[in-house]
């Protein structure tokens, strides 16, 4: 291979359009009541943190390639085909796919990702509502990083009562 | 027993003053943009179904019987009877046994749970602001039943594609 | 479409020579030595309960069509079509879809994958160590399938302390 | 607090009789087939690496305090206090919890974990077939801390087709 399975994700979110100050910004703004000193650029980090797991990098890979294989109408069965189509809510298995990514993050980003998935902010909802290419995964794959980035953020330092319990205090 | 497990989950709910209508309620709103024929009695029978299965139960009676139990100063253990009082976001054993019940309702659920978790309307929210008794599972457990409940509402038929592919077209 | 969903995955595993006995040869005996009264047809039909849930005819359909397109060298992408066919572990893609349908079947379900999953008996192992074909989601699916439908005949009936408390004493 | 909550659960353990070295011996069969150069010593750094995380330390304090307390007779509430004192397999939150803390640690854990809960090997067999102390929670938490060890040495390092991919080659 000519470039890291890393840099391949990297080249795979670009080329539909996913810019990643934009992933940062809906993590900054659900942090940012919670930790004052956040900035973009942190948030941008985190996502790229994330995006480091190996975890992660399969499930963006498998969900882009499919949702490509639609555009390119390369789908070889008829009902699989009909259903990604359709983006149907009762396929669910795009939700598999990143629940299961966010598990790695914690519980935090279990509920973060059902806000981000339900509300759809940002660049979430853009990808969600083209009309012009098909993306059945890969809404739910930026909802499952954002998420996992807060996670990331929020659990990287002990709060409250587990300040004193870690022995930070 | 004098009663059965699932009548003393719905005594437990009423003594810490759940209402399930109100808890009906939210899946009513939740539900009502995709299920125009929705109401609010069938929401209510949804919630009694959740709350029929065995998982649900164990739940219900586990998280609430440890609430009472840091009411009363029962916990033994000043670690997690220190945890407990303050109700940290970092505990997260509270969300681990609601997403628990919440898988056996399929990944719609998953996503409402997250939702509801993070804006918590209604009950789910006086439960949570309540200072005069211990709430650390009891809010979680709301959001994840009502979640499971609109699952189960949303996934009883099958819709679009999945009309035709399940033979009811 | 000239045929359900459940038929057609019911086909899709005939197509990849699973025979469903042989799934059930596999539940009878993992459930055996706690439920005497169990037969290798009543396995069959909890077999075929699991696989009539629109969660797992999602997983299946998806799992084999990409496995078939791995034969047939449709995957348009390099980096995913080497790691397919080389079926590597650290993929676990795999492994997201088939905890995903077994999640609906409760906690014991979870157990019994994982050990299914370890020692791979009968048709599982069979599969896995097919040459002629790619099975990177079959030998999980089936793993899948069969705890699910070990779960839901070892959760039908209350047992111990929960025959008494669920009223059937 | 005198110790930090990594020291109290470290505590906790001792106290329940469980010897690090005696998991990471499990750890350490489980892992020999694959990783020739693995030894005791490094398997049991990966176990105190998998407790030095909030999330499994959050469970096994939880677990551990409702175990003592059934021991001590102080739950409560009838049913919770039935259910627990029969260990009853349809209870299912031990294992809710310890799936929970396994997530954190990717894929290879949960079948692992499965794996462990049904075969019980060591001291995780010792401690299930105690008679003279409640272990509903243990048993599942030395599962689920030892699979997670193991999938920290196993992930640690890319294998196969993932070495060139990430750059390792």
């Amino acid at each position: 291979m000519r470039k890291t399975l890393y840099q391949h994700v990297l080249d795979l979110l670009d080329e539909r359009h996913v810019d990643l100050t934009r992933m940062a910004q809906i993590a900054y703004e659900g942090q940012i009541a919670y930790e004052p000193d956040i900035t973009l650029e942190k948030c941008k980090q985190a996502i790229l943190h994330v995006i480091k797991k190996r975890e992660v990098q399969n499930v963006i890979l498998t969900g882009i390639v499919v949702d490509k294989m639609v555009d390119q109408g390369l789908i070889p069965d008829e009902y699989l085909a009909k259903i990604l189509k359709e983006d149907s809510w009762q396929y669910q298995v795009d939700e598999l796919l990143s629940t299961g990514c966010v598990e790695v993050f914690g519980g935090v980003a279990s509920s973060n990702r059902g806000y981000l998935d339900k509300t759809k902010p940002g660049i979430i909802g853009e990808v969600d509502g083209r009309t012009d290419s098909c993306n059945v995964f890969l809404d739910d794959i930026l909802a499952a990083i954002i998420s996992s980035a807060e996670s990331y953020i929020a659990n990287k330092y002990p709060q409250g009562v587990y300040k004193e319990m870690e022995g930070t205090l």
